[in-house]
Order: C-alpha cells, then structure tokens, then sequence
C-alpha cells in the first residue's frame, strides 16, 4: 500500500540547496541600465538587505529559520505519490511518481517562497509587501503569507487572468490582501500601458513594473517587492520541493531516478523540484531533467540568451537569461502562470551548461494529459502544471516503447480547482494551439533587445 | 513545533465504528408509505445489497476493505492541527485542534464514503451511480470516487448552487461525470415541480427525488442511487475522522477532550468526527459534542422528532428524524450543503438520547469566524464549514470567561475554493441574517406531516 510516500516532522529538510555554488561556469550578473553590475546597495529600495544577500550568496546549504520551518510545516512536508493508475492506463513499465505541491493551502508550490519572503521582510522592518500575479497563484500564496507573518499585501494582477479568474481577488481578500487588474491607473507604468494599449490582456512583464514602482515609491520606505519567480533567493526557497523528494525516493529504497520533470514558467517550480537533482547530475549522476513550457511561450525552446530586463517597463536590472523580449505579449493560454518573457537566470545558467533539456508542448496534449491524470490519480491539476503531465506521459509512452522500467519523477506544482475555466473551454472545443510564428518573435525581440548588452560567451 | 499531527500509514484505522450498536435504546426502524418497516429487501431497486447490509448492521466494528484502504490512503490519513494563531488571535486558554478534511482531491470530508459506496456497487455488478448534491462537495466526490473505482455517475445539483458555483459541474466533467441542474426536466419528479413552481431555486429534497428516480427506472437493473450523507451507512465511512482524530490525540498525548464541534447538514460530517468521541460518552466521558447548524435551517433546535420523508416527492422510506418538513425549501444560503429539511436517524437518535447538544448560529457570525480563521490558521473554509469554526471560538471565548484551559476539537469539513461567491458578497456587505418565522415553520409541518405515522415515545 506504499502509493504514498510522507515524511514525519523530523525529517524535513532544514537547509535549502543554492545551485549558483554548484554551476561549472559562475554566472554572470545582473546589470544596470549603464552596463555596469548591479550591486546589493542598488537593490536595497526594491528587496530588504537580508533577502538580497540570498540573492547573491554563493553558499551551497542556507539554513532555514526556525520560524519560517514552523509555518512551512503547516502543510509540509507535501506527500510523494507513485503513480500506479496513471502507469497502468498508460501500459508502461516506467514508474511514474509526482510530488503533491497542491496540498498547501493556497493550492500550489508558491508558499514555500512566500513564506519565506514574507518573514524575511518583516524580520527587516518592513510592513507592506506588492507583488504581481499571473494566473493569481503566486499572489494568493503572497496573501495568505502575509496574514500568517502579519504584513500587509498588495497585488497586481494580469488583466486576461484577472477577468477569467475573479474569485482569485475574493481569495486574496479574505486573507486580508489587495488585488487590482493590471495594468492599472495607479502606477506610471500601468498608465502609460492603457495610453497606447487600452485593450491589452496585460502580462507578467507589466504587472512586475507596477509592483515594483509602488514599492519604490512609497514614501514611507516601509514598503518593499516580492517576486514569485525568476531570481536566485526564489529559487533557493523552493529546493525544499527536490530535497524533500530525494529523502521520499531514499525512504522507499528507490535508488535511481532516470528523469525528473516539471513546468516552467519564471522558472521556480521547475528549480524547485529540479536543482537537487542537478546537483546530482553535476556530481556524475545520469538523469534526464527538462522543463517543460507552453508551445505558445517558447522561451527556452526558441528565444536566445539575452540581456534583458524582467519586466516590460525596464524598471528591473538586465538578466542574465533566455528571453522572448520583454515587449512580447504572450497569447492568453490558461496557464497563466507560464506567460512570462523571460526565464530565470538560474535555470538559464543550467540549460546553457547542458544540464538540463527543456520542452515545449501544446495546450491541448497538456488538457489531454490533465483529464487523464484527473480520472486514473483523481487530481484534477493547474493548467500549469498539466505540462509537467503531459511530459511525464511522453517519457513514459517512450519507455513503453522502449521497453526500459525507468523512474520518471514530476513535480504536481498545484490544483486547478480555482482553473476550472480553462477546462470548461477545453471539453467546449473552444481551446486550440498556437505556434509562436518566426516573424513575431524575430519583431519582439528586435523590439526589445536593441541597443543592450550582450552575455559574456554569446 | 507540534502544529500538526499525521499517522503513519500503519496508523490508519481499519475498521469503521457503528454508533448503531451502541444506542441505549434501539433506533425506530424505516417505514413504507403503509407505515409498516421497510424490509432490506425493498431497498434492493434503491441500494446494492451490500450496502444494505451495513445500513442495517447491529456490529460495532466493521472492516474497512483492503481495497477501500488503499484507494483512502491516497489522501489519508488527514492531518490534525492544533490552532495556536486562533488561540493567540482570541486570548483564549483553550487548546483548539481541527481536523482537516479539506485535503481530499475532491476538496472535502465527502470521498470518505464516496469511495466506499462506489466501491460496494462496483462489488455488486453496478455500473452507474446517480445522486443529488447541494453545493457540489457531495457530487463531485461521488464524480471523483466513479473515476477511481470505474463506474459512471450522473448528478443532480440543487439549482441555486448550480448558479451559484458553475464550475462544480466542469469539476465533476473533469472526472467523467455528467451534472444537470435540479429540478430538470429528466424525471417525473422534476418536472413536476417545475409545473408547479418554475422558478424554484431547487432543494436537496427535490434533487434526492429525482435521482432516485432516474436510478429505479433504469431498464437494465444496473443503475442504483448514492447518497452522500443521512443513512446509517453513510456515517458509518464517515467514522474513519474521528477515529483517526483520536488516534492523533492520544499519540501527542492529550488525554481529555472536552469539547467537539462539527457543522450538520444531512450529518454526515458530525457523525464521522463525533460518533467515536459519542462512543466514549455513552462509556462514562465527559464530552461537550456539538452539531452546528444555519439558524435559516434549524432542523435540530427548532423542528419536532417525526416520521418524515428523506425528499420531496416522498420517493423515500419514512425515516425517524427531526425534520423541518419534506416540503420545507430553505433559504438559499450559501452553505448549500447545510440546506436539508432533515437530520440523519442516527444523529437524531443521539440528541432524543442526549449524548449531543445542538446549536444554531447565524450565516454573518460565521463568516466573521471563517475570515478570522482564514487570517490566523490560513486556510480559507467552506461555508459549511464556517459553522464549526463559529462554534469553536464561541466556545473558546466561553473557556476564556470561565478561565479554563479545554481542549476544543473541531472538524474542517472541507476548504472553500470553489465557494468564494459567498465570501465575495460578505466582504460587499449583501448576506444577511435570516431567521425562520415561527408560522413558516408550523406550515411547512402541516403541509409535510399530515397524516404520517409519528415515532414511538414521542
């Protein structure tokens, strides 16, 4: 009966894991608008100082504080599951297990930095947190964060997101948040939007520059941005993902895992569950580890290491990273939480050393693969995370033809019960692919990248 | 750091509690329109026959399938917390424990029988399930419980909650099943309510009716009816929470329970946490355990004992319950799932025998206690819920009064994700207090009980 794989509170994991201590290559930083690097001092009016020395830390293990271990351990550690129904349906001799990052109480991965974020903000002083949400799992995740450590919450929210998924705002305000569509008439940024895109669809880019101007311009200087992906302390907090699932695997006896995948939107999810194993990979272990992403954002299937900045308004420094252009518009696909420019340094490092192998898939495999997960496992998941099913389905179909048992890990990044639209749309018929045609990508990027440094090595 | 309590896979129960064997005096029986016993064998055409059996068992301990365990397991056992932010956010010396349902996939404490009773019918050669649902939570367990054990099932949704919550039915699509408002105009008992009141915004009574008879008419014999809460067997899966729950207590080594609380629509809910800590009662404990319910729907602290229809179309045996009428159309508030004119035999028998003290709490006090917890504990209720949440931190206040230190239990039936309408027209200032007027009451039992045999004793 061992479809389930817990962990007791003793052993869950104390430190995160930093893969910026592990890579062959050190990465390179984050510039100004100058050229010149970026220095922590730079960052101190947008991050408090604690959380941007994790930003740079080139430490491998970090603890975890003691505090922010209590409030995690209010849903974790998260169940491992092996797959068995989903495996028989499929015919396959490949074991499939998936990590269960739904069972948090805002539906997904996202508190694991959230929380984190949130104390480390008040540890500093600080007492207002804004942020942006796409698919409004991330701002939840900040709401609910802030009424367990006690700050106030402000976000802004992708516009087409906002307008499909209206109960998100009533989620955020029953723990106490503010949600506004983006872009809005409250900042510069989401004013000079509306002025030449009245009827934008907004994007991850622009509610970035929203949140991050209402951070820097509070006079109070109490007020600060949190991020849900892209930068490296981001990444940091969510390893508890991979380490939690590599002490799941060892519990159980299961020595070797041949492929470990998840989706990636700004990356972080992916990082999550992923960076353990890369560290692995760096110290000679065999394993196949790939993002997935949205045929329709093809960030870091199509676009090239780039300069560029993180959000639309360039309020951000340039990063290191595969980037669409931080013009581009992504179509409004349901996975919200994977319409993102650009790709999160970190994981761009770990595809330009080789040591991970990103895919992108269609929309419709991915409802496909969800409604299958949903009716053999019983959990009906984010339209985000229905990638990571559809790329565990590929590599298990290519075991079956293979004929090799393989271990096949996947990270479930969240339900989709507050996504429900999505599939509503999807048995109408109403859903259908799109490929990112040359040309646009070619006029983005050319758009965006005109006149901005280049990495290192490019 | 003990906020939370989880069992080990060896820890879960194996065998369910049977409150029928332990009644001090024995339970009226069912009856047909003829006022005579309904025998197990008339329930054949309703019922499979091996659910019958358990309904009408006299055990105190069944065995819980080996199977059933392993499809429960998925999600069980279900985490116990205790609520030390809710107990500093009150100043109160009470310990406050919640037992946490919301972690089934189906969002809810309703999969605990769903998967049994999907599982029997499978035993028993049936092929398809028809049932009725409130707000959803049942219908969509029953749609989840289809997909894993292989059966198809088809759900009438009350129509004030098929309005209300459109997303239920692409929840329950998502696992296979088919949902169509109710009434409709599939069965005879819809339609004619529908002739008589065209606009009804429907009942769990009306919606029983008809799913009744959809399942009986079916020519080929492979059709039964599930019900999600009210029957003796359904209690009975329900037991596993508070048998679980004591399990957890006595592993952390809190020794005395003073006070349980759950929220009681049809009773399923209360039963599965109480009915185990109402064993120990009847065997000498001190136990304060308290069913909560709508005071716009108060079956239990306003409606007399009587022999009454489980629906409207009196398609059901007369059950011996309180009961505010087969009639009786509640109030549509948004606790839909608390919207039932009756109360379990079972439960009912617990209050005639006093081993359990109802309350009726209004619907705005209990969404002042679902955002207080949402803001301490973090997890967003649903408005069922909310019921037991204010009726623990009444009693927490009480023990603040009193100065003593009780231990509360409450059960967290299920979170709220799919249910933020009601959360939305709270914070907009729409809900509002609804007590049932005297007169209404006394017409819905004239109109309903007129001429029916009466309980014995009574």
């Amino acid at each position: 009966m061992s479809i389930k794989v817990v962990l007791t509170e003793d052993e869950i994991p104390r430190q995160w894991y930093n893969l910026a201590a592990d890579l062959p290559s050190p990465m390179q930083p984050p510039l100004g608008p100058d050229g010149n690097p970026v220095s922590p001092d730079m960052l101190a009016p947008v991050f408090p100082m604690n959380l941007i020395e994790q930003e740079v830390s080139q430490e491998r293990w970090i603890d975890i504080p003691e505090e922010v271990l209590e409030l995690l351990y209010r849903w974790r550690p998260s169940p491992l599951h092996r797959a068995y129904a989903l495996e028989k349906a499929l015919g396959t001799p490949a074991k499939i297990y998936y990590k269960n990052e739904s069972v948090s109480p805002a539906g997904s991965h996202k508190p694991n930095t959230a929380i984190p974020q949130a104390w480390y903000n008040k540890e500093f002083g600080i007492e207002r947190l804004t942020t942006e949400t796409g698919a409004g799992q991330w701002g939840s995740a900040l709401a609910f964060a802030g009424a367990l450590v006690g700050l106030e919450v402000k976000v802004y929210m992708v516009r087409i997101s906002f307008d499909q998924k209206p109960f998100r705002k009533v989620m955020m305000e029953t723990w106490g948040g503010k949600c506004v569509p983006s872009p809005s008439n409250e900042t510069q940024a989401g004013r000079d939007i509306l002025a030449k895109m009245p009827d934008t669809p907004g994007s991850l880019g622009i509610a970035i520059s929203e949140a991050v101007e209402a951070a820097v311009t509070d006079p109070t200087g109490k007020t600060r941005y949190a991020l849900g992906s892209v930068l490296n302390h981001v990444m940091l907090h969510q390893t508890i993902i991979g380490l939690e699932t590599k002490k799941q695997l060892e519990k159980i006896g299961e020595k070797k895992v041949d492929t470990v995948i998840a989706c990636a939107g700004g990356g972080s999810n992916f990082a999550g569950l992923a960076f353990p194993f890369v560290h692995d990979k760096i110290n000679g272990a065999q394993i196949d580890i790939i993002p997935v992403e949205p045929s329709s954002c093809p960030t870091m299937t199509r676009a090239p290491f780039v300069y560029d900045f993180g959000d639309t308004a360039q309020m951000t420094p340039l990063l290191p990273m595969y980037s669409l252009g931080h013009n581009f518009i992504p179509p409004p696909i349901h996975a919200g939480g994977l319409r993102y420019h650009g790709m999160a340094p970190l994981v761009s490092a770990a595809i330009r050393e080789n040591l991970i192998t990103p895919r992108a898939i269609h929309q419709l495999e991915c409802y496909q693969a969800a409604i299958l997960f949903a009716r053999t496992e019983g959990i009906i998941v984010a339209p985000e995370t229905s990638h990571a099913v559809a790329g565990a389905i590929q590599e298990a179909k290519k075991a079956k033809e293979e004929g090799k048992e393989k271990v096949i890990v996947f990270g479930l990044s969240g339900h989709g019960l507050m996504d429900l639209l999505g599939y509503e749309k999807y048995f109408a018929g109403e859903l259908h692919d799109y490929a990112l045609p040359e040309e646009e990508l070619k006029k983005s990027l050319d758009d965006s990248l005109q006149g901005l440094p280049k990495p290192a090595g490019v």
